[in-house]
C-alpha cells in the first residue's frame, strides 16, 4: 500500500488528537509527532492549527469557482445550486470527519469563527458571479447578495440537519431546499417585454379566470 | 463637565491608538494608560482587545431582542425590519468611529472574523423569533432562516455602501432595500381566504387595470 500524502496523515492525526485530548490541548508538535511528519511540512501544508480542521477548504473554493466560471447568466441559479451541491457532497463523503468537525466548531469559539469566515468566502464567490451575470450594476447588487445568501443558507440548513443526525436523505432535502430558494427569486423575476400583474381576490377563481385570460392574454 | 464612563474612555483611547499605531501594535496596557483606567476595569468591561472594536454589540443585541419580543407573527417582517434599523441607526450615529471600525475589520483578519461572528448573532436572533412566529416546526425552519439571512444581508448592503462613502441617504436606501427583501417573501405568502392571482401580460397596464379592479375587487 502506498504511503498516504502528508496532508492526509496530518489531518487524520489532528482529528484523532482533537477527539482524544481536545483542540486547545493539542499542539502542532503533537500533530506532527503523531503523523510522523516534520514541522516544516505542517506549515507548508497549513497556515495555522485551525486550518487542519478545514483541510479541503481551498480545494472546494477552487472547484466552486471552476463550476461557476463555466456558466452564464442564463443558468445562474442552476450553476450556483450545483456549486453548493459540490460542498454538500464533500461533507457527505467525509462522513465521520464532518461530524467531528461539527462538534469541534460548536465547542471551540476560534474554530466556529473560522468556519463562519469560510462560509462567507463561499457566499462572496457566489455573489461575485451572480452579480456579474446580472450586469454588475448598483441596481442589482442587493439582489445578487440576497441570492447568494439564500443559496448558502439553504445549503447550510440541510447540511446542519444531516450533521445532527436528523436527515436520512440529505440529497433529497437539498433538492427541496434549493427548489424553495430558487422559487423565491424566480417568482419575482420580470420577463422582458411583459409585466407581471399580482392582484389579490376573494372571488371564485374558476369564475374570473376566463375573463382574466380574455383581458390579459396575448391576442 | 462630568467624567466620561470608563467604557467610553477605553473605547476612545483604543480607536485613537489603533489609528495611530495599528491594531496589532496596540496592547491592552497602551489602551488603559491612554484612558487613565486600570487593567482590571478594562477586563471587567471587555473580554478581549477585539471586543473594544464593538463596544455596543451586546447592548444592540439586547435592544433587538426587546424589539422582537414585543412583536407577534402578524407583524413579523416589520418587526425584523425595524430591529435591523436599530443597528443601522447605531452605526450612523457613531459616524467616524464606524468608518474607522470598517477600515480595521477589512485589514485585520481577527477583527473581520469577529465581526462576521457578531453578524451571525444578529441573524440567529432574527431566525429564532421568525421561526417561533411561524410555529417553530421543521417545515418552516428553512423559510425562517432565509428571511433572517435576507434581512441581515439587506442591512449590511446598505451599511457597507454608507461606510464606503457611496450613500448620501442611507435611511432611504434602507427603506428601498427592505421593501425589496420583504417583497421577496410576501409575494410567496398565501393569505387565508383570498387567492393571489399571478398573470403575465404584454398589454398596457393602465388600460387593463380598471377592468382588473372591477373583475377582482371586493364588492
Amino acid at each position: 500500500m502506498a504511503a498516504k500524502p502528508a496532508k492526509e496523515r496530518l489531518t487524520e492525526a489532528a482529528f484523532a488528537l482533537f477527539a482524544e485530548r481536545g483542540y486547545e490541548q493539542t499542539t502542532v508538535d503533537d500533530i506532527t509527532d503523531r503523523a510522523g511528519v516534520g514541522r516544516t511540512t505542517f506549515f507548508r501544508t497549513f497556515r495555522t492549527k485551525e486550518d487542519v480542521i478545514f483541510p479541503d477548504h481551498e480545494v472546494l473554493l477552487g472547484a466552486i469557482e471552476t463550476r461557476l466560471a463555466g456558466s452564464t447568466d442564463r443558468t445562474a441559479l442552476i450553476a450556483v445550486t450545483e456549486a453548493a451541491r459540490l460542498v454538500l457532497r464533500h461533507y457527505l463523503a467525509e462522513g465521520e470527519r464532518a461530524v467531528t468537525r461539527y462538534r469541534l466548531t460548536r465547542s471551540v469559539p476560534a474554530l466556529r469563527d473560522r468556519e463562519i469566515a469560510g462560509v462567507q468566502q463561499y457566499q462572496r464567490l457566489f455573489r461575485r458571479f451572480l452579480h456579474g451575470w446580472m450586469g454588475g450594476g448598483a441596481d442589482t447588487a442587493l439582489r445578487a447578495e440576497l441570492m447568494a445568501g439564500a443559496v448558502v443558507s439553504a445549503h447550510n440548513h440541510v447540511l446542519r440537519r444531516w450533521l445532527r443526525g436528523r436527515s436520512d436523505d440529505p440529497e433529497a432535502e437539498f433538492d427541496a431546499a434549493m427548489t424553495e430558494t430558487v422559487d423565491l427569486f424566480n417568482r419575482s423575476r420580470e420577463d422582458a417585454g411583459a409585466s407581471i400583474v399580482v392582484v389579490r381576490t376573494s372571488k371564485d377563481l374558476d369564475t374570473v379566470l376566463p375573463e382574466l385570460h380574455r383581458l390579459l392574454g396575448s391576442g
